[in-house]
């Protein structure tokens, strides 16, 4: 491998050697299959996944990917992630993205290297050579986790791509007797509206070290990010140039009267036009480093990644991403273990490491703070992510990393300036998208499941303060009416059902922690959902605040000013995953609400009923996979006494939902929440109340997955006669003893051992089927004698 | 008196409270005539003086003083302090000013209280009502240090104004049964064209606290400041607005939804239109606290001023004044007492305070430091303020004060991204304004009075970085060719000669500390100005960087492209200060030196001639008095045998250039450089090099003047006999010793004692002739055997 790999790298036919690659994984008989191979980075490119193909470590913080969009374009959605599969020219190389937002920032430090006369203007991708702007072909593309290669056909350079946690490093190759030259467009951003690039600096420190740093507005408003550039080679001539169009006062921009003279430059529209001249062995290196705090800690964090051996790096960078995938070990077709460890890869894109080496980072109070015995993280999805990253995360990473996380949202709600945990938050600061408090219950179900080094106090102060905020999404209103009342809030109805949600998760913790006033206020707060349904037609509804019910009612309605959050009452009425059985008696009992899932997903709808919405996609009927209300719908019916409607219908989402191609996601990646999902849902369970213990089984999708556990242990999960023909579960055993629950516990799964599926292909009937040892939803029944 | 100032805060009519006052102060016999009640504010407001009148304390960090500029308006210079006494309308009160620059900047955190309807819109001065700029009149109008007041007269407000070191603290009387308004709009700055304003953001902490910060550019990029913003009152009703007109993306500003409810806002253009209702005692306070750091800095900052009692701060305010200028105790008749402390109060407005109560203060690095054992000061105006202002401060205010400036200073060297003193400083960051590196004869000069407490070879190192610094100022080029090349580098001729003095001051200081080497090789480069004078025609011109003169040569071009800095061959062609036996030598004598200062003098000029540069001002002849190259040249005469001939000039510049009136000052007072030339020429001795500890006589303008030495000595200063006629200096004693020199040491007037200049009618030529008891320049002169 290493041999073709270093031929690669010299010459400029990526094609043929990243096929030679593929081939030679695969190929060689007896040689233990990498989880990373399998991976297929593609998968979410195209269609709505928003994931890039770039190269980055496991939740680092450079995420180093090509960028195709089209500068200024006001239809940013599809270049949420930078890069569509279906373009076909390259913007230039960034070093941050978003994997598989549903909204656009990021793409800082754009470099783009080129060759022939000066192009300080992107171009159009319609118009070759109109500026330094290239063609490709996925031809002659080629990445893997940690890696991605392309040829620049406009300029014949060569691209590769590989990064540290903090460090992006570039290889470019150039054609023979080129100059040799790099952009670096401090204007460019995704969504890369005019008016974004607040300021800008860039410092020549010496003929090899360039320095700066940037402040945007967009999705988070003050954003500063710094950055440290080192290249391999000398700069011949260099021009700092602020493209500013119309400004009335240019300002000094320090000593040095001529191009090559200035040493610093400020403004807003800041490019530096790099030229290196005929470089001898035609190959210029390039390292970015990032920091959240400054200049010189960019600097300190090149340190990261010395030397200038880009095999090496690779390698340590695919090394990183085979110990991260092999947490699960998986017997399965070659495309499911493609679309398994692509999913896996996925679930390891963010939370995102936001900090320095020294520890330093950037909060949302603006100020530079210093973790102590924790690593800062960032980018918290938090209204996707609770549902499934973070169980996933917790099960398969260990405590180490979620403990992080836990602590980056604690530190995050200590430089709160509204003195409340993140809601939306990437680089340290808060965004305000989307609704809940959704920290709470991540941070309640890592307590839950034992997470050492968390001052609980500290805690649940922290989740009090959030949940009792009241200028916040109407929690003012909430907390005295018992909802959030449509006439004085915006999707009031979604609201109240999720804080009602993230109500239990405090009172779970707070019970847990012996703490039984704060449990008994909170346990009551869990039954608000209950003020927003309305038995009369079965659904969820907001109320106004005199208590009426809001008029005209359209469960299908899910425009903006509507009661629902990217969704439609046919959505968000299965929303109290800690108190099924109340849903079961709203409803009127088991097949009542069998029937109603049914309808979900059976009713034939216009197309256009959710095409307003690009959020709201995948449809099956009115179930959504494509977004998040949905995602624990398919497994209600096991509350309902139907363990076997839920084995069917996971397999209507899988097989139509996910598929191992640049189309493969059919909604937002969501930073992983997606993914996840597949990974739970390949592997047969699934958390639906996170911070109950509780994983609901729905069924396996690979014949045997073992789960190397934080703890040392191992849970193999086996799938007996698995078959296309062979998918509903007949029984179930856990170390070889009769599981006839329709669950597994957290501990359970900790203590290691195998889970054994034994899969038919006629429904068991009976299997799983008792209303029995749902402790937490007693608990929460119980404590309010209802 | 307290009684009328309690009465005027009640009432509305300033106009005659403020006539009673001045009437008291004067009229009441007996009572020892204050130094701050002599003071004019208002003299350097109209003209070219560019002072302000608002409140502050004796370099103090908030200037709090009203706006009358006109927003947008492109000709900025003659706003550049924000305030013009020919203007009738006001804008608001701002919280920093510059004192006399002729470049703009700062006019942070604008307040105006009003009336009526809502008004977010400034309108405009010649429209009244059309915003909330509003009418006003001098005849309602009153200020003295540390106190402004103002009658708002489209808004029958009374406005008063005082100040601490970091706070504002505002009075607002509202008519009866008027709704109390406030505007606070973050657009606004002095020169406030479009795009200056970066970034802003509000917040509201409480009904009775909102905070924010703003970064801008302009004369400084990206420079910060935040404050905090306390009212005596709750606001009522509240609206954070962004008034950007075109933006793509306003991202989320928090939680709330309502106007009233919202809490935070960020963006380009904030306004916050806060309604306090109809206040019982008709009086709103508002304290402004502003910090380098942050927002918590500046709720911190806050403290410094407890308590709503405005009288008290008024009169500590008066009080921290009346202790500055009490350092010089003067008897001259009334209108020489006004021009004297008004020029001392505004030689005392500059370096101000930077740094928060706890030491922090944010550097060029843009970094927040903390300063240890001195308080960080900034707004050096360097190219002005060394040549009298800084010699002035360390005589009258001290070491302590001088120790804070010099060490902020090499504070401000080691956090220099350039690794350089400042050149022209404020608010922590590099202007690149003006040329030299003029910090170096600031730092030599307090060294060689023997400042304590400073690290002498510190100092050494970062003098010499600067004077080495190769991209600045064609410094690569001066140290390889002894000159700057007119081909390389503008300015060149200027920037040769006040580099050799700069050199020559670190020469004098490495020779103090025993560093022969550094002595040697910088009394060598102070010997630079050799290369740029042309014997032939007896001017200081620039040379190519092949060694010829540039030509064509004409000696009154000053325009930007010639060889001179706001100057003329005329004007820099005396600026080789610490070597004037030089001059003398290349000039051919005495004789011929005398007749050619005598034409600058005496020439007829067209007018024209300098029009076109606003900072050459007040013209006699080629002299112009308005700005820095020409303050010493009429003391030059001491040199050249005939020191009644600077006598003479001396009174031709203070009857010309000088009045106490709002046009009283000839051009910018540059932070107070054309005031110290004021005092110390009043004062009869000069500081033509500093550097050199000698102070060169002129003559005496005041009857006596005490100078309370901050070593606990007194210099009685007396000039016998003066009168209109007698105004040249028979002969001169120290302490009863016949003073036959015409200068004095400054180890002479650190003694203490009593110098007496004895004047008479007739010149007397023949005492202070001798061309001796040089000891600095001969030292130059000798070490190069020349």
């Amino acid at each position: 491998m290493q041999h073709f790999l270093s031929k690669f790298c010299l010459g400029s036919r990526v094609c043929v050697f990243a096929c030679l690659m593929a081939i030679s994984a695969s190929a060689l008989a007896g040689e233990k299959l990498q989880a990373s191979d399998a991976v297929n980075v593609f998968i979410g490119t195209g269609g709505d996944g928003h994931t890039f193909p770039g190269a980055t470590r496991p939740f680092g913080m450079v995420q180093l990917s090509p960028d195709t969009q089209v500068r200024h374009f006001k239809q940013s959605y599809p270049w949420a992630a930078g890069y569509r599969y279906e373009d076909d020219t390259i913007l230039g190389f960034s070093h941050t993205h978003f994997s598989g937002t549903g909204h656009s920032d990021l793409g800082d430090v754009l470099l783009m290297p080129y060759t022939g006369e000066n192009k300080l203007e992107p171009g159009y991708p319609e118009r070759a050579f109109s500026g330094y702007r290239s063609r490709f072909s996925h031809q002659e593309e080629h990445a893997e986790p940690g890696y991605y290669a392309v040829k620049l056909l406009d300029h014949n350079v060569d691209v590769e791509l590989t990064a540290s946690e903090r460090v992006g490093l570039h290889r470019y190759h150039y054609a023979a007797n080129e100059a040799a030259k790099v952009i670096l467009d401090l204007r460019s951003s995704i969504y890369d509206y005019k008016g974004k690039n607040i300021w800008s600096s860039l410092r020549v420190r010496s003929a090899q070290l360039l320095t700066g740093g940037r402040e945007t507005r967009g999705w988070a408003n003050g954003r500063q990010l710094f950055f440290a550039i080192e290249f391999s080679q000398p700069m011949r001539h260099r021009a700092l140039l602020n493209r500013e169009d119309a400004i009335e006062y240019r300002g000094f921009a320090g000593p040095g009267n001529r191009a090559d003279e200035i040493m610093k430059i400020e403004g807003k529209a800041l490019l530096a036009n790099l030229e290196f001249g005929v470089l001898a062995d035609q190959t210029l290196l390039v390292k970015v480093a990032i920091s959240p705090v400054s200049e010189e800690a960019a600097i300190a964090n090149l340190a990261e990644m010395p030397g200038w051996d880009f095999q090496t790096q690779r390698a340590q960078a695919k090394a990183a991403w085979e110990q991260a995938l092999g947490v699960i070990e998986l017997d399965a077709s070659p495309v499911m273990r493609t679309q398994f460890y692509t999913a896996l890869y996925h679930s390891m894109q963010g939370p995102s490491l936001f900090m320095d080496r020294d520890g330093g980072y950037r909060g949302p109070d603006h100020q530079v703070h210093h973790a102590e015995g924790f690593r800062f993280h960032s980018t918290f999805s938090l209204w996707d992510t609770y549902r499934a990253l973070h169980p996933l995360l917790h099960l398969v990473q260990g405590a180490d990393r979620n403990r992080d996380f836990v602590m980056s949202l604690l530190a995050s709600q200590q430089a709160s300036p509204e003195g409340i945990l993140p809601v939306w938050q990437f680089h340290g600061l808060e965004t305000w998208c989307m609704i809940g408090y959704h920290a709470v219950p991540v941070i309640a179900d890592a307590y839950m499941k034992n997470l050492p080094g968390l001052d609980a106090e500290t805690a649940l102060n922290a989740m009090i303060k959030s949940a009792e905020y009241g200028p916040y999404g109407g929690l003012q209103h909430y907390m005295r009416l018992g909802y959030v009342p449509s006439d004085l809030e915006p999707e009031a109805a979604s609201k109240t059902v999720e804080y009602a949600y993230d109500d239990w998760t405090i009172a779970r913790m707070a019970e847990k922690m012996g703490r039984r006033d704060i449990a008994e206020k909170y346990y009551a707060r869990a039954q608000n959902f209950r003020h927003v349904f309305d038995v009369q037609t079965g659904f969820v509804r907001a109320r106004k605040a005199d208590g009426e019910f809001r008029t005209p009612f359209d469960p299908t309605v899910s425009n903006f000013g509507s009661d629902y959050t990217e969704g439609s009452a046919w959505q968000y009425s299965w929303y109290m995953p800690h108190d099924n059985a109340a849903l079961i008696a709203m409803l009127g009992g088991d097949a009542a609400a069998i029937a109603k899932i049914d309808q979900v997903f059976d009713a034939k709808i216009d197309e256009k009923v959710y095409a307003h919405m690009e959020d709201i996609s995948g449809l099956i009927g009115h179930y959504a996979h494509g977004n998040e209300p949905s995602h624990h719908v398919a497994y209600l019916y096991n509350y309902f006494g139907a363990p076997w409607k839920t084995q069917e219908r996971l397999q209507q989402v899988m097989e139509t939902q996910y598929k191992a191609a640049p189309d493969g996601l059919s909604g937002n990646d969501d930073l992983g929440q997606m993914s996840a999902w597949f990974v739970f849902t390949s592997l047969g369970f699934y958390p639906v109340a996170p911070g109950s213990n509780e994983y609901v089984f729905g069924r396996p999708f690979v014949d045997k997955a073992m789960l190397r556990l934080p703890n040392g242990k191992q849970l193999i999960v086996r799938a007996e006669h698995l078959s296309a023909k062979n998918r509903y579960i007949g029984a179930v055993r856990l170390n070889g003893k009769v599981h006839t629950q329709n669950f597994i516990l957290h501990e359970q799964i900790m203590a290691g051992g195998e889970l054994v599926f034994s899969m038919q292909a006629q429904p068991n009937l009976s299997w799983g089927k008792a209303h029995v040892d749902r402790p937490y939803s007693q608990t929460a029944y119980h404590s309010l004698n209802q």
